[in-house]
């Protein structure tokens, strides 16, 4: 390794399952000399910032911010925070990510009922109709987006369902949150975790949060400390909403800046507008690859339309394709997670990737690779 | 709040407990459109910052990389891997660092034995021998530059008694990493936490940590799982340096670029140069700070050269002048910490804040508000 190698990497089209492209502006926020973490400014940065994360996630919970760490930490801070040792969480698995959700909760000493679907499905509300029957939750967890398979994951029916039995309704956005409709206080969700590097088109490193009041009461009425001091919302909260910021931890101060700039994009193009461009470019991508033979994983109407999972064609040698995209085109897909890996590709229009050049680039690579 | 206020931030001098000022190169690398966090061409910049970790740490250890979360988590990463529910846990504590690993020892389930040094002063050896001869503790665990009182822990003696009653030795070395003479496997320790705005000077979020042979074996010893997922070394090791990089959670890319660009700034100044530079800027600041009449904190000899603690004379108002300093100097320098709220002035020279310039903005600022 010599010391002297300057960074010198390719200029990738991000199609994958995140980061995304980003765009120049959050480039150009990012690489502002720094302030300090305490500095008046960045504390009026931190107020612009829960505010417009406020807004893209339709709520008025007040105990909204932005994890200091990747989404899975964002994961991490919902659970240790909600659950203490003992406790009964109903977690919904149809993915990674759900299946990850369990994995924490019993990290967390929490008595963990699963609820499952084959990958590639959702979860039948029926089933969490049953589970919800059989036990007493204090929180039920699902994944509106999963992202390893690809489904969008209904969330209505189940919120209602989840608060009518007077539990905690726990929702992983990280891939659908400002890709498509995510009303967090209309939908009766009570926590939720997000991240920067799907549809908000951030770089990765930060989770969007949020708790309901339902929620904050439960954290007050918590008889053992979080087992994490990091993520501790009895501490953190009093970084990002106290009257006085008490210093915590130091905060991202470049990642924030880039985030804010991120969030201002959205708030700029619309929220609504931002979904409906996801819509439409995920139809314009399903046309484009079902004309050339493709098929999805997930059936319609269950589609995420910010993750396309098809299925890898019979000959068609996956990661030799996968290589000739990234080595010839620069361009960066998915391959599949657990058992759908070798299976299925996971084309990601997230974000800044997520427009018509993107997807003729695409779709012209694989054309001239498959021919 | 308005959605098209563009970000708007003073330029601001760095002269606090971090952050520290960004060279141009370390922000421009960040600024450097993504790539995908298992590309190829991100493998090979993990790769090189790992060596460069290696090299900055005076260590071969090859579980050596970056957490992608701030110091704090660097902070719990070593011990809730290293520690399990009935061990024992030696801490040292001379201010709020020492403080914060028993806090997180005690998540962990751990009996933690405090040894305590007064504020302001340094743990004495003689304490820890003490300590040892009474106890059996799994780990020791001290400050080497303790960021709220300003004090240099000396290590090499600690480390000795500390290897040959068979325990892990932990340091701290968020402060001192890159600013003064920190010997890793020379000294040795067992397992280390940095953090990436003190002397490195790159943005902060990141903690560049590191594991002995000795620590990876108590890991690989452990009866019960680690009670983070997202810090659970088990599974980060396979993303950083497993044969196969296995996905475990979304690096932060942008970061990591940035990272490495300070990283190499620091190799081509050359290590014990910039340990050099920061302990003659230190004398030079405390020239200048000893002829207005202020007196440091700590005694001679157990001076940080990074940070320094010097009294807020009499009838000095703290927050008057710090505000003066911040709003018409644009300059940050720290307040105190817990018991010294008030009392103390904490002025960081950290890595590219580390000047003769950024002595004489200072102490001509402080000259003309105290006049």
């Amino acid at each position: 390794m010599s010391i002297k190698t300057p960074l010198n990497t390719s200029k990738r089209i991000l199609l994958g399952p995140g980061p995304s492209d980003v765009h120049p502006r959050v480039l150009k926020a990012m690489a502002t000399p720094l302030v300090g973490h305490l500095d008046p400014e960045f504390v009026g940065i931190m107020d612009d910032i829960k505010g417009m994360v406020q807004k893209t996630l339709l709520t008025q919970n007040h105990l909204t911010f932005v994890v200091s760490a990747p989404g899975s930490a964002g994961m991490e801070t919902c659970l240790v925070n909600l659950l203490e040792p003992g406790d009964e969480a109903l977690i919904c698995i149809q993915g990674v990510f759900g299946g990850r959700m369990a994995e924490i909760a019993e990290r967390c000493g929490a008595k963990v009922i699963r609820v499952e679907a084959p990958w590639g499905e959702a979860i039948d509300p029926e089933q969490v109709k049953a589970a919800l029957e059989n036990g007493n939750p204090k929180l039920v967890a699902v994944v509106h987006a999963e992202t390893s398979t690809g489904v969008l994951q209904p969330l209505e029916e189940i919120g209602k369902m989840v608060r009518d039995a007077g539990a905690l309704f726990l929702v992983d956005a990280v891939t659908s949150y400002c890709g498509t409709a995510l009303k967090m206080d209309e939908w009766g969700m009570d926590a939720l975790y997000s991240g920067s590097q799907k549809c908000l088109s951030a770089p990765p490193g930060l989770s969007p949060v949020s708790f309901s009041q339902r929620a904050v009461e439960a954290l007050d009425r918590r008889k053992t400390k979080v087992q994490s001091w990091f993520l501790d919302l009895s501490l953190v909260k009093s970084y990002w909403a106290g009257a006085k910021r008490t210093y915590h931890h130091t905060a991202p101060v470049s990642a924030m800046f880039a985030i804010r700039e991120a969030l201002q994009l959205v708030l700029e193009e619309g929220l609504e507008n931002r979904w409906d461009r996801h819509r439409r470019n995920h139809e314009l991508l399903k046309s484009e690859l079902q004309a050339m033979g493709f098929e999805f994983l997930v059936k319609e109407g269950y589609r995420l339309p910010m993750l396309n999972a098809v299925k890898i064609p019979d000959g068609v040698d996956d990661l030799e394709v996968r290589r000739s995209l990234l080595n010839e085109y620069n361009i960066e897909i998915g391959g599949g997670l657990g058992k759908f890996a070798g299976k299925v590709w996971r084309i990601g229009l997230m974000g800044e990737s997520c427009t018509p050049n993107h997807i003729n680039m695409l779709t012209g690579a694989l054309k001239a690779i498959l021919r």
